[in-house]
């Protein structure tokens, strides 16, 4: 089996492509190449076995979508996007990588099922930001895809595309609507959500890190390891169960950031969360308002996706793959 | 105020020419000028006096839609589409009329946007083929749209763009989901929906119709005349009050086909009634069930869009509107 991976060097994507590597396998199937392309030159995953080829692709430009389609992978993850940020701030930009190159590659997996019948597994990463304020809680299933940015314009786009190119039989594809991922692992960065990662990973290294926001604000997470866990279950479930509607809310932990402290208290004790400082910050606030505080994802659920169910959990996690498994 | 209609040619278009024209204001501005543009060459609507311009335009030709945007136009109505069964027929055609014609006129404006701050409203016809069964009834104003037709597909993420890109300050705009027009005037068509009218507009005037579905379907509907009533509502509505999310489930009236023929009875009698001729047609009856029942219709009853209350009432527009008052 030939798998594709388009985003490869993100975070995400790069843990893909180990989990990938390191089952060898996949739904029972041995991974005999990978096909690992991004716009910057993504790792060989260590410890693959089978063929691995490294591409630096711009999906957005002419024909690139069409050469990747055209070695007829039979799993194709399609994690490539302008985050939020820049989507915002670069409309022409976000709009040309996350809606005109998700639509290139959809478009040119139509026409090679046109030539020859082919027809793989599209597997899309969505996100929680195809929704808008004002949002109850927990956010149904059912509940309309109003976003508040042309980022959640722009999936939610590519999700109504990925449901009727596969009603259409052009390909069986799975939105997988992500939680935001914590712990991220690495350094702590400028995006506005960053905090509910860094006082965390910060704190276990013995590190400072800045709260910007009170501590009763409530937001959904799963860990790295999870998001790749959607990915590879969306990657090999029976598409007949999910039926026309394509695009899937995943489980994961709703907690209020109060929550994740009393977490990591339990976790790593009082001198950790000692370690958090309260800056509060106005604009992050306004913002944090807007989010989603979670959903019932009860779909998700009943198609056998998981997440964690505490945030000890998701504490446990990130020591376990990012730090050796020891404190 | 200068008046652009996309679409022109159509029966609602036609409509919404012949009301503005015969208004001579739109919220208390002289109409100094219509353009009326479609792909077939659409009429100068009778006794505007104002100047009317009437072109062909294809809107998903290079350069069209800029050329139409360049007069500034204070309001556009973009009306223009291929209809749902030949968007299913033809994929290509229904995303490049549906989805790339009305992406290219969304970006001129909003090219025009940046040269000189132009700021029209654009009001959208969208449609209630963006809902997708199973369906509840009442549909809630907040669910979902899951389209199980590429047309349902091409309005949805239309309404999206609208919305993304009247909160980014491009221009204004309100996309209305039109329910079932009834009565359509003019000759029977293969429509498949096309029964809901031809089994009181032929009857009304002595003509046989046939009706190939059992009276418990429950549909959705509103008349021509309250159909242009939204579109002018929309045209004029204080676009701040209806807030970022722009795309509204216009009220209408929820009725079986049994409560169809008994207004039917009630307002042009019995002989009527009996032209109305059974013969079921499977294929008919499996696509109606994934039809929408009826709307709540919360948010535009809110904000002042109106519809009949009753089938006798739809019959009596007809009749005037159409058989000139009179039986």
């Amino acid at each position: 089996m030939h798998i594709l991976i388009i985003g490869a060097a993100g975070m995400v994507g790069r843990k893909l492509a180990a989990r990938l590597a390191n089952d060898g396998t996949l739904d029972g199937r041995a991974i005999d190449a990978m096909t690992l392309v991004d716009v910057v030159t993504p790792e060989a995953p260590a410890g693959f076995t089978g063929k691995a080829v490294i591409e630096t692709v711009d999906l957005s430009s002419a024909g690139e979508a069409e050469r990747l389609v055209a070695k007829r992978p039979d799993v194709i993850f399609h994690l490539a996007a302008i985050v939020s940020g820049e989507a915002e701030l670069d409309f022409d930009k976000g709009y040309r990588i996350n809606l005109d190159g998700t639509r290139y590659l959809l478009d040119a997996i139509r026409i090679a099922h046109g030539q020859d019948g082919y027809k793989p597994r599209v597997v899309f990463t969505s996100s929680i930001a195809v929704f808008g304020a004002p949002l109850p809680y927990p956010i149904p299933d059912e509940f309309h895809t109003t976003p508040l940015t042309s980022y959640g314009t722009q999936k939610a786009i590519c999700e109504l595309l990925l449901s009727d190119y596969s009603r259409r039989g052009f390909f069986d594809g799975i939105g997988i609507r992500l939680p935001t991922i914590c712990i991220r692992p690495g350094k702590p960065n400028k995006a506005a959500s960053g905090f509910f990662s860094n006082i965390l990973r910060e704190p276990l290294v013995g590190q400072e890190a800045v709260l910007p926001v009170s501590e009763d604000v409530r937001h959904w997470h799963a860990s790295p390891r999870s998001a790749v866990g959607f990915l590879i279950h969306g990657a090999t479930i029976d598409v007949e169960k999910v039926g026309p509607r394509r695009n899937l809310s995943m489980p994961g932990l709703s907690a209020t950031v109060g929550e994740q402290i009393e977490a990591l208290r339990r976790v790593a004790g009082e001198k950790a969360v000692s370690l958090i400082r309260r800056e509060p910050d106005e604009m992050i606030m306004r913002m944090c308002a807007g989010w989603a505080p979670g959903f019932e994802a009860k779909r998700a659920t009943e198609l056998g996706f998981t997440a964690e169910k505490s945030f000890d959990e998701i504490i446990k996690v990130h020591i376990e793959d990012e730090l050796g498994g020891k404190l």
